[in-house]
């Protein structure tokens, strides 16, 4: 097992999930730290259930975070510090992006036994 | 720009989502040729939308992809090569998933002006 987190482990749905497809900009100044810090705000915030993220080689980068009411990810866009890092993403650390905010409905895991 | 495909093309809301996050296996026999192959197939079902998927170094991947309804998922999901597929991930290519359905129900997209 890795110690890095995998599936977020979230309750029976329903539940909401924003799901953030981006494609990076090779200006890498500040990135980490800000999607560091994000990671560490978001997970404090009400409503807050669990995020996974994966970028791959090329650039394209997948997180969807998951919330228990579109009340807590409204309030978690307006997050000060949040406004700011959005800001900064879209003028320097993404070539494009679509945030898509869902509805999970049904939801299932599969842990190999292994 | 990339010729990779990037964030999908989906129309106005509301439609669905089937988020899969996973851990691969060291175990890559076969695994990339039926990826593509799922990838085909999915492409030429009814209702498919579109598909995202990113997989980081660590081996946690995060595919998504975009359905016009619950019944192009459930057809998807029965389609016989895909049942194929679904038990060799369970056998040999993926230590752990999950599988959410969501319906998406506001969307927006973000160009950089470069």
């Amino acid at each position: 097992m890795s110690s890095r987190p995998a599936c977020a482990p979230t309750p029976e749905p329903p539940y909401y999930a924003v799901i953030f497809t981006s494609r990076r900009t090779p200006d890498d100044g500040g990135y980490a730290a800000t999607a560091q810090r994000m990671l560490e705000l978001a997970s404090a915030q009400p409503g807050f259930l669990g995020m996974e993220s994966a970028r791959d080689e090329q650039g394209l980068g997948i997180t969807v975070s998951y919330w228990s009411s579109l009340e807590a990810i409204a309030a978690w866009k307006g997050h000060v510090e949040h406004v700011a890092a959005q800001a900064a993403g879209r003028q320097r650390w993404y070539d494009h992006y679509a945030l898509r905010i869902a509805r999970v409905e049904r939801a299932h895991a599969f842990d190999a036994p292994r």
